[in-house]
Formats: C-alpha cells, structure tokens, sequence
C-alpha cells in the first residue's frame, strides 16, 4: 500500500476542501496510507485510572505526558480532547492532532444504563480552532456504541461529524464498540465486521475496533471479515493487549499483514512509560505501521537500537 | 402503464425544481412509471449477516460488489448509505443513486425497546452532496416503523423529508413496517394498506411494504387493497422471499399485474449471488418490472439467454 | 349569525395578513360565520379502517374519493394531510383545503403509552406551499390529547401553530380530545368545556370536540357549558354518530341551534358512502350549518330532492 | 414604598429597552411600586373548574367577564394566555396585560407524573404581538414547579423568559410553587423563603407565591423570611384563601404591611363573583395594595361607598 | 507562582479576544495566578438552607449580603447567577463577577432521580449583558456531576460553555463533583483526580472539586494526584469545612502549598457571618491565596489585626 499510494477523496469533500483533505490526509498517515494514531483520549473515558497508579510510570500523571510522547516520539495524529489540545497545542505546534468528539466516564456501567457518549464538541468549533490557532489539526473522532440502547443518537451523531468533517477537509476516525445489554460478545468476529461495515456506510475514512477473539483463531485472521466489510474505510486496531512489547508488535504485524488493517490506534501501552520508553515505542510501532518494516527491525527500535 | 406514461408533479414541487424532479422521476423508472429500486442499505440494517457467511457468494463481502452490481446490471435505482455514495460514487458515476437517510441495526430486538431508526442523514446535506459531486442523486428514502411507540418521531422526520426533497426536486420512497410490542401481525394485508395510506398522506412518491400474508390467498391478490390505498403513491414489495429465482420472479409478476404494484425494492435476492448471477438477476428483475416483459423472457434473461 | 356576519381579526394576525385572514375565514365559512369541515385525516389516525371493509363503499378505497367529494359536494373546508394536497391538490384547485400538521395512528393504545401526536408538518411549510402552488390553503390543524403525559408538548406545538397560522393569514382548528390514563370520562360535559376553554387561550379560531354525554340530556344541551367556555372560539362537532342520517342531521341542526355550535366536522358520516350519496350528504350538512336551513329542507337535499 | 418611589432599572435591561421598562414598571404598578395582579389564566390551569359550577355566577362562564372586570375594575396589570388576548385584547385597549407563557392542565396528578408546565408562548412572540397590535403589553408570566423532576426544564425556561423580557423592556412575574413528589410540604415557610430566593437569583421583578401556613403564626408573619429572602425582587402573595371578602382583605393587608408583600396576585377571589361585585373587589384589593389604604376604607369601597 | 506569573492564553481564545482574557485572569486573581473565588450561588442550590436559621448571621438573610461583602472584603472573583449580578451589579461596579450558568435545588435527591443541573444561562447572554452594562464580568462557572445518569448532558454543556467563553475572552470554572447511584464515594482523591483530569480534557482555566478524603491522609496530601492530572487547569479546593476559622485557614494554606492547588471557593464559611466579620475572613484568606502570606499573618487579618 505505502509506495504506491495516492490519497482518495470522497465525494463529500467539496472541491475548496481537496487539497486540504489531500494533505491531511498525507500527513497522518506520513504519504504511507496507514495510520499509526497515539491516543491520548482516556482521561475522561477511565478517569485517572489509566494514569496513575501501580504499573504506571510517574511521568503520566501529568497530561503534558502525552504531548511530549506525540512530540518527540514517531507518530502519525495524537488524538485527545478539544481542551487539552487548546491548553498545550501552541507549545507543541508541530503535532498532527485528531478531536475527539464525543466521550464519556466509565463510572455508569451497563448494567445500570446503556453506554451513550455525547458530542461535546462539534465540527464547527474543530474548524473555527484550526483556523484561528494555524494548529495542524487534521482529523476528528467519535466513539460509537453499537447495540445500545442510545445507538440512534451516536449514529445520527456520527453521521453528521462525518459530513461535516469532510466538507472541511478533515479526516475522520470511527471508534465503534459493540456494548450494551444487547450485546452477548462485544469480540464476536462477525460482529465487529458489522461495525466496519456500519463505518463504511457512514462515510468514515478510518475505523479503530476492537481485536475480535474466538477460540482458536489470532485477531489477525479474525480481522480478514472485518477489513473486507469495511471496504475503502480502513480498519485500525488495537495491537495486542498484552503487556509484552514483543507480542504486542507482532500482533500488530500480523493484524496488519494478515488482517488487512490499515494502521493501529494505541494508547495505554504507550503513554503509561517513561517518556524515553513511550518515544521508542511510538516509534517502533510506526516501523510496523508506516514504513512495513519487518518485525525485527521494529523490536530493535524498542530496544532502542535504531 | 408504461407506453402512454407522463410524470405527475406533486404540488410541493417548487416551479424551479420541477425539471429536476421529472428528469429524475423518469432517470430512475426509466421512463416506464415503474421502479426497480437495488436496495444496499442493509450493512447497517443487517450488519453483516447478509454479506458473509453460509449461502451468501465471497463476492460480496466487499461493498463495491454492490457497486458493480448497480453499475453492469440494468437497475432503476440503487439505494444505499451516503457514506457509501461518497466513497464509490465518483467512480461509479452512471449508477442513478437514492441516499437512504436512517438507519437502525438489529442488535436490539424489539423485546427490549421499540423500533427508532433515526434520521442520520438530512436532504440538505443530499442537496450539498448532489449539487458538489455532479453524482446521479435521484432520491432519498426513508423507514417507518409504525405502531413503534417511537413512532411519532419518523413519522415526523418522513414527513420533513419528503417536503425537504420534493423541495429540491428529489424523489421519495419510504420504507413502512409495522412492527413494535403493539403489533401483532406485521404482514397481516389490512394494516398493510394502513401503512402504504400513510405513504399517500405523507406525499410519498413510493412507499416500499412487506408482501401480505393471509392463509389462502397470494400475496399479488393481497395488495389490491394496499396499492388502493396509496391512492397515487406507487407501491413497491420485495418480490418473492423464496431462495427459487423463477418463484421470485413469478411472484413479482402477479405483484405488478395482479397487486397493482408499481414496482420492486431488491436486496439480498440480487447482492447475495456472484457478479454475474447478479447481474442477471437484475436485468430479468428489470424487464418484469420496466419492460413488462413476460415471465417467460425474464426467465430467459436469468439463464443468460437475452 | 350568517347574515349580519363581519370577520373578526385576532391581534396576532399582522397588519399584511389582515386582508388574506379575512378572505379565507369568508371562503371557508362561505361568508356565514360557520363551518362545515369535511374531515378526511383519518388514514393516518384509523389507517385503512375507515375506507375498507363491510359496511363502506368501495369507493372509498382510493383516497381521491375525498377530493372527488369535496370538489361536487358543497363543504366549507376539506381537512387532510399535507401530502394528499401536494398529490391531488393541483386536479381539484377549488376546494378550499385545511392541512392537517399533526396525526398518529391507533396501533399504540393509551393502556400501552399515553397518546402523542407530534406535528408532522410546520406552518411554514404550508406557507410555503401555499405560495408555491396557487391553492386554496385557507387553514390549519391540530390535535391535542389533554390530559395525556405528553400533553406539554400538544399545547407547546398547538399554541405555536395557532400564532404562526394568524402571522400568515391562516385559519386555525384545533381538535382537542381529553385521553390517557389520568382521563376516566371523554366525554364529560365539563371536562369538554374545559377543552374549548383551552381553545379559546389557544387563541384558535375553531375548536372540535367531540359530542358529550351524560345520562338524562342531550348533546345540544350538554354543549352549552362547552360553547360559552370558548367565547369567542368557535365550537364545532361532530353530529350524530349514528348511522341513521335523518337523525344525524337532526343532532347537527340541535347542536348548533340549541348548543351553540359554530358548524360541524365529519368524516366517516360522509365519505364511507358512495360519491353520489356523500356529496348528497354534504349539500344536506352544508344547508343546516351554513345556510341555517330547517331541518326538513337538509332532509330533502340528502334524499336527492333540491 | 409608594410616595419615593422610582423604578430601578436591571442591569439586563439595555438602554433603548429602559424608558420602556420604566413606563411598564410605572403602568402595572400605578406609579406605587406595588403590583395588584388580576390573574385570569385558570381556564387552562383548572379548565373550567373555577368558572361554571355551583357558588361561581353565571357572568364567570363566559371569558370576556374577564376582560369586562379589568376594564372597568382597577387592577395593575390583567395575567392571562396570549390566544385571549389576541382576541379580545382590540376591545379592551386600556388594560395593561401580563402575558403568561406556560400552562399545563390539572388532569394529570403529581401521583402519575411530576408536574411540567411548558413554555407554550416565547418572548419574541409576545414582543411581536405588542409592536404589531399596538396593545399595552407590559410584563410576561411564568410558573416553575420546584422539587419536581423537571424543575430543570422549568428552571431553564425561566431563567430563559426573563432574560430575554428584560432584552425587550418587558416585566417578568414568576409564579413558583414548590410541588412535586419530592415536597412533602408546599406551604412550608423555610421553603417558600427558598422559592423567592430562586426568584431572584434568575432576576424576575415579581415573584409570586402561595401563603405559607405553620401552626401558631399568620401567614403574614410567616411571610417575612421569604420578602428577605427575595432581596430586591418582589413578592406577591394570594391575600386569603377565605371566601369572606373582609378576611380576605386584612390578609391581604397584614402579608403587605407585616408581611413585606408588595402587592397581590388574586385570580378566583375576584372573577367568580358578578361583573358589578368583582369590579368593587378589585377595586378594594387595589386601594390595598396600591393606595396604602386603611382596611376600614378598602371595606368600605368592597360595599359599594365609595 | 505568584512573582515570576505570566498569563497562559489557551488557543481556542481568538486573537480579538487574548486582550480581555488577559486582563480578566489578572484581574481575577489579581496578578498572582491564584484564584480567591467567593461563591454566593447558593440560594438554588440549598434554597434559604444557608442563609436563615441557627447559627447563621442574620444579616445573611437579604442577598445584597453578598454584594456588600463581595465589595468591601478582598477577594478574586464573586460568583452568583446572573438575575442577581442584573439586579444589584449596577450599584456594585467594582466587583469582578462569575456568572454561573446552572443551577438545580436540593429537593430532589439522587435516591429519587441521579442530579442533572441544566444550564439556565447561556455564554452569549452574558456577553451581551456584559457588553451592554460594562460590569466586569470576567468568568462563568458551570457544574457536572460526574457519574450521574445525566453526566452526557452536562459533559456537552460544559464543552460548550468553555469554548464560548473563551471565543469571548470569558475565563472558566467548572465544580466537578462525584455524585448519583452509581457513585460509591464521593471524596474518593483518585476519582476526584479523575475530575480534575476531565476539566483538563474540557479546557477549562479553572476546576473547584471538594476536598478529598481517605482516613491517614491530610487532605492537601490527597489532593496531590488531583492537582497533577489536571495539568495546566488550576485546581481550588473548598478549604476546611470546619466552623473553626483558624483551622480552615490552615487546611486552606496546606491545599496550596502541599496539594498544590492554586486557590480556594469558599462560600458559606465567609457569608454566614455578619458584614464585618465576613470581610475579614474573605481579606484573610486572601492573604492566604493571592499574598502567599505566613498562617500567622492571615490569621492577624482575620482577628482584625491588619
């Protein structure tokens, strides 16, 4: 995919807006196609739960952790919400930043209400701050639940920050999470491959799911369903959720090698590390995504040695 | 039907839009009065059940099969998610399109919550997208679930759309099923008529039913009273639900000739086979329902004899 | 009333839409100051139930039955949905039409959900098409369930329909039907007065309730207390509901000279018979409420003699 | 209160609204700073409970009585829906009116579903209807339900109404009633302090509630904490419950003179009696509230002697 | 902090508006960085609760209470709804105000319904009447309630009240407080943290989250992760909720100095007093906050020793 890669442009990106979306569109994904997303958006989805505490390294108790890795680490967009990217963008003006649209606490389970996640910022705003601050925002994001009982909400929601994303030139990725009381497996290799194909239909140009598990097959071969349905969308995942790096990457090789994904979007198992180890993991990873480099040159980039 | 055919303009049909609305009316009936509509908005509707799986050919796990399918077969309308249309249109630029504006999936039953299939997308952004792409944007549609206590919400989003679309020139089709806990028998023939009148008085072009049921009589028989009751606005059904093509096609032959139908809205019975069985598919669909062929000749354009 | 009859223009209806007030309460009331109102909305409140079946002619089974009737009988205003005047408005520009904004159909019951009927179409919208097509649009409609939970949002809507209709020159009637749970006796004398009392805050211009009962008196005589809570709102109903014309038009004729109506609204006592008999039935109707004939006279007239 | 008297302007009142402000504040107060409130908006409120029935003349059951006593009576500004005063208002060009903007019948109970009074009029309506008729429109009304489950709906729209009167020179009078399944006592002292309280907090010139009730003190004295509480925000009061018109004025009188009350709101006390004995009632509550006049002398003009 | 303070100016503040945003953060925290905030938004939230009865001064029981002291004491910023600033502010022109924009009563607890405080004021209405009255309104303030049922719709409101208000130049404070069914403890600091962490991700200048609790630990101690995961939002904290004065004060010097806050919001420990002795307690723990002044010294402030 990566050398021989011209962007594609949707219909819904009017012609003032190509070049914009032609250059977003090149510099998160750095002319390869594939998209390595650091995200940085869990402060309000797992509170402080995913950054403080035992296991977590001190330096991410500060949110500025996280511009930090995006800043000196290898990354394709650091996606976080609209407030912090106001509050420390124009230190770091060189990051390719994604909003995140829409998020949510975890304190309310399911058990007690169906997950909805609000929009509590809209495109527009997006725009007016890219345009007033010069920042390289490039991409918005919106979380998805599918099978809640709020569905109709976020998928109304999700449709329109589509539209509204590309008929400004901005990119669009998809977080979309089968959960609520309808849902039996939120993993069921089928039914993420229905929400790559709910993303289709949606007009987003990228998906993040969740690695599908069924007895007996990798994530990676589970995903061939998923990034078949999603069509042009292109599927991110999250690599491995195991803590050992090297298994982390070679999942994510396999996902993309062999699952068809177009990219990772990884966060706790970056930022969690020192800053030191987060840039080389930042940046070992985008070995894998960007540059289709081969597993062991990913694993000596982690181990510092690039 | 077919040979004397003038295009009627409903009175919401603003003098500057009426060339609009009869280029598209006879775009997509291909000047007969009759519709084939290919309808492809079941990613969301279906996840995807419909396109992966036991019986359903590899060819369509990718959504561009419904793409090709449109493009080489003879079809009246394709109809699918504006995400799709935005992503593929411009290489398919032939295919006359209807944007499909709400969507629902299956994952919660009716058990759970009533039916809401809420408005993702509105005419004016269809307008937009139109009038920037230059696409063949003939039409939006819309679902109903009446008798949903959720009900009252589409029946006012469909009347917004078909005012909204009429406006601009575009046709309509909504989709009416009765389906929610108050609804006892979602095929039973009167309630059918129920729904293709609240097309009429909601100032649908097409209203697209399920085929009645009744011990004892054909579901052409059937019709009579819901193609009475849609008074002007032309009914479409689903042709038979049988895997057999020749039922299918026999029974959509008796829909138009003996139910009054004005057409047919096709989905898994086309999409579901190879490009070229589809194809096929489509184009004896095509001359039942456009060229008031016989049964016989479609049955020969099936086996690939036209 | 009819002869010493001068309109009286509301202050909410502006300077500009003074004239365009006067004529359409003048067309609709045929210069009487009482209205007979042909009520053809009920495809959507009582689905097919209403125009097929035993006992109704099948005539009645093509919704263009309603306009053939309203355009050879004689009636005051023709009362349906916006989508049958686009559709068949423009063959029959005579009738002076009232467009219908709000309906619900009777899947749901009030034992399952207390009745919503939500506003379907906007006054705006009407004026729009008003302008557009050159019809007689002269007024609008509304329904409220008083005493339902979602009452709040009737009176919101019904009281922004009646303000917006007068600011554009157009006629208001608005249905009020107490229902849902918290109502035990619909039709209680008292209770029906405190409908048309809402009315009359409302500021519509006509109110129609139905004909209250009580053991011991009639319903001329029990719509007293209703017509002097309107004050200057006009009360109409909806005579007998018997099948028995004679007598049904001997309600009317009481209604209005011993309970004070202002005219009558009828659907089904008209249009479930033949097109013969229900422009009969109209003339017949139209002579007790318009022309103040006596009963013997609109005896006559439905019998075919005038 | 009355001699020194010079209206102070709020800050939300900008310039070109503040002569009309003052002219409105001067109007419905006769230049006293006291405000006798002619509260004519049960027939929505309580349907036509308080105006036909035993013990109410028969004057009451026709709503221009209403109009003919604050025409002919003296009253400080006359509260009721727009629809009446659109239609009577022409004829009735010298009373000062007090839009009310919300309303909700008493059909359903507290024990079904807590109480929601919606905004059925909006400012920009009233403000329109003012500049366009001509008519003395001084000041809008709305009540908050507090403790009830939408008290934030109801709290949103106050806050809303008087902001956006004070924008147009308008004068605002909230009623709030503490009422809900939450409240345990409405009449309770303390909590009736914490109503005016609210009141004043969303800036509202008037503030109307109930007499609190308490075992061993008058009302009058019990009214004290809440005129405190309401700081520069006045508090209208009821007068008594009482059906004899002398005890009901002495109330009236200690609530102003003990109580700290700056006028009355009296709506049943005054309209259920005949059109000659409601104007002596008004304009006995008026010498009261708004000459400083001894009982003795308000008692007097009661019986007809002045 | 308090020397060397240069203002940070967010990049969602325009550059039309990096002026007034500039001179409201000094002003407010009169040039030291550091937010003395005197909360009197109280009479909703606890109705008369804190401002009448034992124990209370009662010179608390007139709201200009607040202003008197909000101008004669020394403190940073005075926040209260906007009816009060609009009804008093003119008299009091040099108070730097906070207008909060929501508010809900105490009357309906989360036994019975999870807390949903709505926004009753909008940023634009306090820009036109900060515009229109020249009061320096320098900040507004809005409370979540975090784990309620109704956190998405106070999550949206808070998003959007940031944006707007720095678009303006406005500063912004958000309570954040832990609170409905699914919250266990309230005072937990890591979910207090998680708090302070989700006004960072809304962008908000300033958070006030309660202090936190765990047996073992101070509170300034606790309040140590809070202060981290909030970044660059400053923290302030409620200073001691004890009676005693001294030891608030104390609790107050240890939140800044070891739990790194960057002020206080004290309300009812200030107001509940008389004039006098509530000026002295606001100059005191202003000594505290802006002066970075010695406990012994504010305690001599607070004894009337300066």
């Amino acid at each position: 995919m990566t050398a021989e890669f011209t962007v594609s442009v949707p219909a819904d990106v009017p012609g003032e807006a190509r070049d914009t979306y032609i250059e977003n569109f090149t510099l998160i994904t750095q002319g390869s196609g594939r998209l390595m997303l650091f995200a940085g958006d869990q402060k309000v989805e797992h509170l402080n739960d995913d950054f403080y505490g035992e296991g977590i390294h001190e330096d991410d108790a500060d949110p500025e952790h996280l511009f930090r890795i995006a800043n000196e680490g290898r990354i394709g967009v650091f996606a976080t919400q609209i407030g912090l990217v106001a509050r420390y963008g124009q230190d770091y003006p060189d990051i390719p930043y994604l909003v995140k649209l829409n998020s949510k606490t975890n304190l309310v389970k399911t058990a007690q209400k169906d997950p909805l996640s609000p929009r509590i910022t809209n495109v527009e705003q997006v725009v007016r701050l890219r345009n007033q601050s010069g920042l390289k925002i490039a991409a918005v994001g919106y979380t998805i639940y599918l099978g809640s009982e709020f569905e109709d909400a976020m998928l109304r929601e999700a449709a329109e920050v589509v539209f509204e994303a590309h008929q400004n030139g901005l990119l669009t990725v998809l977080w979309i999470y089968p959960r609520g009381s309808a849902v039996k497996d939120e993993k069921d290799p089928h039914l993420i491959a229905g929400a790559t194909g709910v993303a289709a239909c949606l007009g987003s140009d990228f998906v993040k799911v969740n690695a599908p598990k069924r007895e007996g097959a990798t994530s990676a071969e589970l995903l061939k369903e998923a990034t078949m349905a999603a069509g042009r969308t292109h599927v991110v995942c999250a690599g491995g959720s195991s803590i050992d790096e090297a298994k982390f990457l070679k999942e994510l090789h396999e996902q993309i090698h062999t699952g068809g994904c177009a990219g990772n979007a990884t966060g706790r198992n970056i930022h969690q590390k020192s800053l030191e180890e987060a840039v080389r993991m930042c940046n070992a990873i985008s070995a894998v995504t960007i540059d289709n480099a081969p597993l062991e040159e990913a694993l000596a980039i982690l181990k510092g040695k690039n």
